[in-house]
């Protein structure tokens, strides 16, 4: 800053260091006033919810956050694949998705339209499998196309609420899918699971700069708070397509059929080859530089892949579509150094 | 939901319908509590400061807002390439970036490490041009890495002060770009400029239906807030790159230059031609059906484009470089369009 004349200080980001140095609840007085030196809505005093949630989690053997600094980087197809892949591999699963605004989880696993049932041991989680259970709001909401317009503290609460209430039995893996960014939700998940334990955060990132900027903020905020970095995870990191799966355009026309005749006809090694774009800007050295100058471990990239997104969009794992060459054994390769950091 | 025992009603969504219906402040009471009627954290009775907004609003012609379900979709380039647009065709524009957990927009316009300056009129806006003057937290931050940890209120604080303390002057635009969902920002921004008259809201998607599910909530979320959808914008909507330009891998070896020179001496018609891929599963029809589906004009599609993407990390305007020849005539179009919807 030039001045330190106007009224948001150069430390103004460093008035909520995170959860820790939440204290009474200010959020009246934050109201229209940015230079508080308080600003979180936290709860007053210890928290009789903590106690319920620290019982709940007790059955919860390893607790995950994926995280992103920007939206659309594919967090929650990474979340949802590394569920389906932990479940593979005989583990009990849990795949907790906090997206309040935006919940794409209940998608991203096929069931949507799913409910949720309650029974006195507390909220069901909806199970793809029986050992994969899946809590998200979008199991909550009459209507898909309805906007979700929640302030923070409404947030807050139905985040404890999930943490309190869901009954996911004996786990060995809880995967917990945060909105992109480091607000509310992000305040509220770590301070309600920090009693019970969490093993740390993955990071997804896509490789350009501005996305990278995102992602340091986010790996700051973890510092802040206290997680663990597990690592991160280069997410659509160039194009890969098999070059007879492309389509061709010569003057806005689509000509795909005759090229790859021409193709079959004169150059057929082409057929075998894989088409590569690097469609983000990664000149910057992309998340493996990142990590290294900010010293968190470094997961591996997973090239885009038109046919992991159909995945995506339709439910299903990438490890069982053998389609899905460009992508799953990246992703499988990721999972295995993730389940290595952690044990 | 199959019983209505658990303590979020089938209706959960519906209780907080936007600004119009917030009253008094309740935000301790919400903490904890998801049940609530009243979750937002509004201020008490009538609010002072919306004077002064008015006041500081004024002198700019029209208001449009930026909207995005999802993040990742393109948002921010598209608000940094909108302002390029309407500057270069000799309007005064401001461009406010209200995405205080990551702001993009300094980078996105070459600014960043630009200090804000204060005068007896209120904090300047960052030039670009004369005619293009910029505001965005990113400004203010003495360490772009450093995490912003704000719950809402605080974030709420910072949109007012920015409304009525920085000074546009007289501006036929002020473009906001708001972050992806519908939450505490957008609640704040429609509800400090209702009074002074919005023109609208573009809203930005990507093609595939994880991104159009979260951009119904907004066109939702728009309409209950009674905010005129201006239309939607397609990005990232199918790569199109000259064939020359990719780069080719036969099992996991970078054979590009072999296979430029095959292509050269088998198959040169080829070279002509552009490789283009369904980068995001549109399938379900894409934005222009949903469109049709809610009654909201579609602005058009916008391809993915890597030089666009590089143009956006450089700072640069689309417009003033040859290379993006495969986005800079459909982002035109759209402009062109959404200038016609406003006046």
């Amino acid at each position: 800053m030039e001045n330190g004349n106007h009224e948001i200080p150069d430390n103004a980001n460093e008035h909520c260091p995170g959860p820790q140095s939440e204290t009474a609840g200010k959020s009246e007085a934050c109201e229209g006033c940015p230079n508080q030196q308080i600003c979180a809505t936290a709860p007053k005093g210890p928290d009789p919810d903590i106690v319920g949630i620290i019982e709940r989690m007790a059955t919860v053997k390893h607790k995950i956050l994926v995280l992103s600094g920007k939206g659309g980087v594919g967090k929650s197809t990474f979340s949802a694949q590394l569920s389906f892949a932990l479940a593979s591999k005989d583990h009990q699963v849990g795949l907790l998705d906090i997206d309040i605004c935006g919940p794409s989880i209940p998608k991203m696993l096929g069931l949507e339209g799913q409910d949720i049932h309650q029974s006195n041991l507390g909220w069901s989680p909806v199970y793809l499998d029986s050992n994969l259970g899946v809590m998200s709001i979008g199991f909550m909401l009459p209507n898909p196309d309805e906007a979700v317009i929640w302030r923070g503290p409404r947030k807050n609460g139905l985040i404890k609420q999930f943490l309190k209430d869901v009954h996911w039995g004996e786990i060995d893996y809880l995967v917990v899918d945060a909105p992109p960014g480091t607000s509310d939700e992000h305040i509220s998940i770590v301070q309600y699971l920090q009693a019970t334990g969490i093993d740390g955060a993955v990071v997804v990132t896509t490789p350009q700069q501005v996305s990278l900027a995102d992602v340091r903020k986010e790996i700051s905020f973890c510092k802040k708070v206290g997680i663990r970095v597990l690592g991160v995870v280069e997410n659509m990191s160039g194009l890969r397509q098999r070059l007879a799966d492309l389509r061709f355009e010569r003057e806005g026309e689509d000509v795909t059929e005759w090229a790859l005749q021409y193709v079959k006809e004169k150059a057929p090694e082409l057929l075998s080859l894989f088409g590569c774009s690097d469609v983000f800007d990664s000149r910057g050295g992309g998340a493996a530089k990142m990590c290294r100058e900010m010293g968190v471990p470094f997961l591996g990239k997973v090239p885009m892949d038109p046919l992991l997104g159909r995945a995506a969009e339709e439910g299903r794992s990438c490890f069982d579509d053998q389609r899905c060459s460009a992508s799953a054994p990246a992703l499988l390769r990721i999972v295995e150094k993730l389940v290595a950091e952690i044990l």
